[in-house]
């Protein structure tokens, strides 16, 4: 069966080999109109007039006023040649315009070849919207939408998807720019049409997605009205050539190859040493010391022993069938060594070394990747500080171990930011299940780690810290797999011009274009944290915090300037004080002074005993039309900081038994012993922090904004 | 001699009595002419025509084509009255016009009284914004500038100024909104006239500056076209009543009493108590274990001793002239006391007690302002935690002492606020001189505060958090003499509505539009903080960090990777990468690995030894082209952290003390041990951050917009 879909994409086929076989990458407006209609995108009625009866003809029946414009393969600035006269209406006006155009334009260009006069439906006003979709280095094709003009360009109002786009999607484009309101009509305006806009959108994303080698099209402007939305031009522009394909990996190879490499039986370190200072000889003790349980077998060809342990000439004299080859030599012997791991058939490699792509070897990292995948080894690194799988004991790194497990998988690029993971988790007493190092990326990037750590029970959240995506598309299939089992949390460095000129000189990598990674990310479901600080806070939080089930906040403060302070961050966070219903305002207030304030924030005031910050907590965990609490803490002696933390302890823990559990975030005000109840509070499931209103209702945000790309408060992605 | 500016006054005067005499409120339309013409606010020209004749006119006097308006107290909807004709040109139309328009009127209230068709003249199409000026519950008179339309009516995208502004602070509204780029000419269109522009705001800010009684003007639209600036409607609508005056007090009034307050030789505590767990009991205990040199005085009728301390019946029978009397009794004692401290002649009360307006008392807290007032004493709060000396080992709260004198003021109006600030600093060892609780402000308040912490030689900066202004004229005084001696932090909670919803319940203040706070606490030259632990943090750096003299930031990083997170920070807190000249560039490659990557950041690896940091730091102290430095260290074995913090911390004391003092900030990634690292940077003048590429860069960004508010990097306010 034959659907107007494929019969469109087919004339577009045909036409696309047309201009392609010219050596032209640059469609004609007829060929525009061409594509466009096969595509079903509105755009003004028009036909190609050669005389001037033709012209009268075809104004008379578009109906209206029209525009006339000169149709000459030579003239490309048809204003300037006096080629364009807009608003004609009736034949004496047509027949004049007609003449006036092509003897203006014979007159700026005699020896123009001229194909006739188009004969153009002159648009009503509307408003003014722009819709295109551009070939991201990152992303592929992507299709933007925004409201015309200085919106545009001098605001950058303007928002992205993934092409194709779903209708719904479309759709979800109107109400992404800032100045959405405008399309639902403002001052007396009315609303455009909000279906037939999206559908322009929708249908450009199509064609592009059918199209690889249309590099652009550009609808500008549209002009969207009650009635419709008709894109009053269409520019479409070719690629000049196609981007190479990247080998891809199956889901299960990656899990098959991923599981050997996070839960190996044996591994193997090439470069092992019993030299103080070396690489290898840190990967060793961190090894022995971390207390991995498989085997652990040093090479090491000057040495018969590592560290109490016999140590091989090659990797090839190891015994058994080791799942993991650490690298801890300089990069020169790096070849030779992985040609060896190939043949002993060894799945992973690990490569710590640095001087590779990163300063400028790109030929040793190219004969490494072609090594590997002659052997199907995969690669992780190089120039990495190794990796770290807590539930195996497995410290393969140059960093000691660390001694609490947990739910959180990080992840960074840079070894620098590796490094202040690991402190901030040892420091923090961050619960975590690996911490890896992605380096160079010459083969696992983050989409392979996305799609085990999704499969990994161990793991509850996913922190990365990433300076570009491989393959922004297999980075956005992974996050949409894995956030509807978990929060994904991403630090993407580089948003700035100047921070992308950086990560450009550190890794060689073209950082894609902010907006478009803001919009995508978004998209994919992944919460992105602003800088380090936050997506290690994340890190630390999310795990911790229940899933809300549904948006009413309740603040309860016994300090009121802290309420002020924790509403103005709901409210930053894109959180929803809850609007408190009567019953419930008088309930709280029977627990609180007179001149206490019920309502939203609930202030019980700084006097009060631990009595009534329990009961407050306790109807707040009770009824069940409360989703999450954030709780204001102030320091008296009267209730003293480790008192309301070993109550809140206890009541939430009580209610969790009951198996009511709702997330709880506080802020502590107070002196400095506020610090060790934020921690014991922390232990306890209770998201706390001292000195600051911002983090914990950040984390709460955080929260939320998993819960709502996952499906599981009712908003969509 | 009589001014065009007196006269117009003068003008303006006659009319405004004319129109209050009749019990309007609103002038008419040829009343808001008489009003623009008198201010030379450009309007178009226009004339009052009372018959057909008149108004042709005066239509040829004005040329070209004009606009035709019924003029009728009785019709407020011209338009709904068919009683508006636009663009009307030579006398046929101009009778036709007018015939119509009267007939029109007519119909539609056969009743209304016709003065007349007014006749105007018709603006050229040009860029359409709104010049207006409002009276703010905070501010008093404030100019208001933005782009017509959708910009400010959906995006928001306002400037306001105190008015009267000057000519340069009026031009620079124009580059203060977002859309800034229109004014200046996009997409090919021209510039608008500046000069014109900036006269029309200046002008209208004057006029409400002159009458107070004027609540409200409007300029809407103004069209702005490269020949000029011309208001199409003026609106000018009179308050109902007029505030009432605050008491003031002058600069040497304010000083004399906040010395006595701050720097007391002898103070009385009211309501001192031997029983543990009272206020009256804490506050003793701290002022004795705080170490306060003068004299201390427990007032108690119950008691002979207090705390090994002569206790006494009255403050009456106190020996000597106390400078403060602290009350430690229940709210409803207070007013009886203080009036025996107004007989006594003691100058400062400091209320501890709560239970005033902040419980709805508002009629106790009039009436100890009444007895205040009646004998000249200043009060501080009441609803307060007390105030902290620290120079002065006066510690009257009832928080236990600390132990580190230094450079910054912290106030709160928050007693929870108060107590983060003091755990905080405890904590981080933050230099504090002096923490003031300000509660209820029903009397003292923060512009008492910064004027005597302006002139307060051991502070260096001062940080507030507030959540309303009394007087916020009175307030941006007080900071714009302030600023330029030393940096003023403000944390303005209740930014969002939600946040103000919940300021009204705690302290029944009404909170300011926050656009209006933003906007003018930027123009007095204050640093914003956008929360609490930024406020914190500020107050910890900015005394620590020396004052940068130009604006050439120079990132050193040995991780790549904290370079492209902190580069993103130098954008997002708007400082200016220094783009390096190769003479430097070349003196920075000498000393990093031929892969590290010069420019800026400059990047000198992972693995190098402390030489190479130190040889980078030192030239970038050296050259005098760089006036600030952003380190990012990475935790290796070859560069411990402490190894880092002792040559970064020597070479910079060893530049000091040649009188190189330029800012220099850092980020530590790494293991723990770089929290020790931070905190001996600190304490040494390198303002240092672990787990955290943002942090760092933000103090220095504080830094920053203080030096240019200050005047002193050439930049204005």
């Amino acid at each position: 069966m034959t659907t107007a879909h494929d019969e469109g994409k087919e004339a577009v086929r045909a036409l696309l080999e047309t201009v392609r076989a010219e050596g032209r990458s640059a469609l004609t407006a007829p060929e525009g109109k061409t594509v466009a209609d096969a595509y079903g995108i509105a755009v003004p009625g028009e036909a190609l007039a050669r005389d001037v009866d033709e012209a009268v003809l075809y104004a008379d029946r578009l109906g209206g006023k029209v525009v006339l414009k000169i149709v000459s393969p030579d003239i490309l600035h048809k204003t300037d040649a006096g080629g364009v006269i807009v608003g004609v209406q009736g034949a004496a006006e047509v027949r004049a315009a007609f003449c006036t155009i092509v003897e203006s334009a014979k007159a700026y260009a005699p020896d123009a070849r001229i194909h006739g006069v188009q004969v153009q439906q002159l648009l009503p006003p509307g408003q003014e919207v722009i819709v295109g979709a551009v070939t991201d280095p990152t992303f592929g094709k992507v299709v933007a939408f925004g409201l015309g003009g200085v919106l545009v360009e001098v605001l950058k109002d303007v928002t992205f998807r993934l092409a194709p786009v779903t209708a719904d999607e479309a759709t979800s484009m109107l109400d992404s720019i800032r100045a959405a309101e405008i399309l639902r009509g403002v001052r007396g305006a009315p609303a455009v049409d909000r279906w037939a806009l999206a559908e322009q959108i929708r249908r450009v994303s199509q064609l592009v997605s059918d199209f690889p080698e249309i590099a652009e099209v550009d609808l500008n402007p549209v002009i969207a009205t009650p009635d419709g939305a008709v894109a009053a031009d269409i520019r479409v522009i070719l690629a000049d050539e196609q981007p190479v394909e990247r080998r891809k990996y199956s889901r299960e190879e990656i899990l098959t190859s991923m599981r050997r490499l996070m839960k190996p039986q044996s591994v193997s370190v090439i470069g092992a040493s019993n030299e103080q200072g070396k690489i290898g000889n840190s990967v060793m003790r961190n090894l022995i010391d971390g207390g991995f349980s498989g085997e652990i077998h040093p090479v090491n060809p000057k040495a018969d022993d590592i560290q109490g342990r016999k140590a091989y000439k090659s990797v090839m004299d190891v015994p058994g069938e080791p799942d993991v080859a650490i690298f801890a030599i300089p990069a020169k012997f790096v070849a030779s060594a992985l040609e060896e791991v190939g043949r002993k058939g060894i799945p992973n490699a690990v490569l710590i070394p640095s001087g590779f792509a990163e300063t400028g070897e790109h030929a040793l990292q190219a004969e490494i990747v072609e090594i590997a995948e002659r052997h199907g080894i995969r690669l992780l690194g190089p120039n990495i500080y190794g990796y770290y799988s807590t539930w195996q004991d497995l410290c393969a790194t140059f960093c000691t171990p660390y001694d609490v497990k947990g739910g959180v998988a990080l992840t960074s690029q840079s070894g620098g930011i590796g490094m202040a993971i690991l402190g901030f988790a040892r420091t923090t007493k961050t619960g975590v299940s690996a911490i890896v190092g992605l380096g160079n990326k010459s083969d696992l990037d983050e989409d392979d780690l996305l799609t085990w750590f999704g499969e990994d029970p161990n793991t509850d959240c996913i922190a990365m810290h990433l300076e570009d995506l491989k393959d922004g598309r297999a980075f956005v299939e992974a996050a949409r797999a894995t956030v509807p089992k978990k929060p994904v949390v991403v630090l993407k460095a580089g948003r700035t011009a100047a921070g992308a000129k950086a990560a450009g000189s550190h890794t060689g990598a073209l950082a894609g274009d902010d907006a478009v990674y803001d919009d995508i990310l978004r998209q994919s479901g992944v919460i992105r944290a602003p800088g380090l600080n936050e997506m290690l806070e994340y890190a630390r939080a999310l795990p911790v915090l229940p899933t809300p089930t549904g948006d009413n906040v309740v603040i309860i403060t016994g300090a009121g300037g802290s309420g002020v302070l924790l509403s103005d961050a709901i409210v930053d966070n894109g959180l929803r004080l809850m609007e408190i219903p009567d019953d419930l305002d008088a309930a709280f207030k029977a627990f609180i002074p007179p001149f206490g304030a019920a309502g939203n924030p609930i202030d019980i005031t700084g006097g009060e005993p631990p009595s009534t910050y329990e009961a407050t907590i306790r109807l707040g965990l009770e009824d069940p039309r409360i989703h999450a609490l954030v709780l204001g803490y102030w320091h008296t002696i009267v209730t003293p900081p480790m008192v309301f933390a070993e109550l809140t302890a206890r009541v939430v823990e009580e209610f969790r038994a009951r198996g009511i559990e709702k997330p709880v975030v506080a802020s502590l005000a107070g002196d400095v012993e506020v610090e060790e109840a934020c921690q014991y509070l922390f232990e306890r499931g209770v998201v706390a922090y001292p000195y600051t209103t911002e983090k914990p209702v950040a984390a709460l945000g955080a929260k939320y904004r998993w819960a709502r790309a996952a499906g599981l408060l009712g908003g969509g992605r």
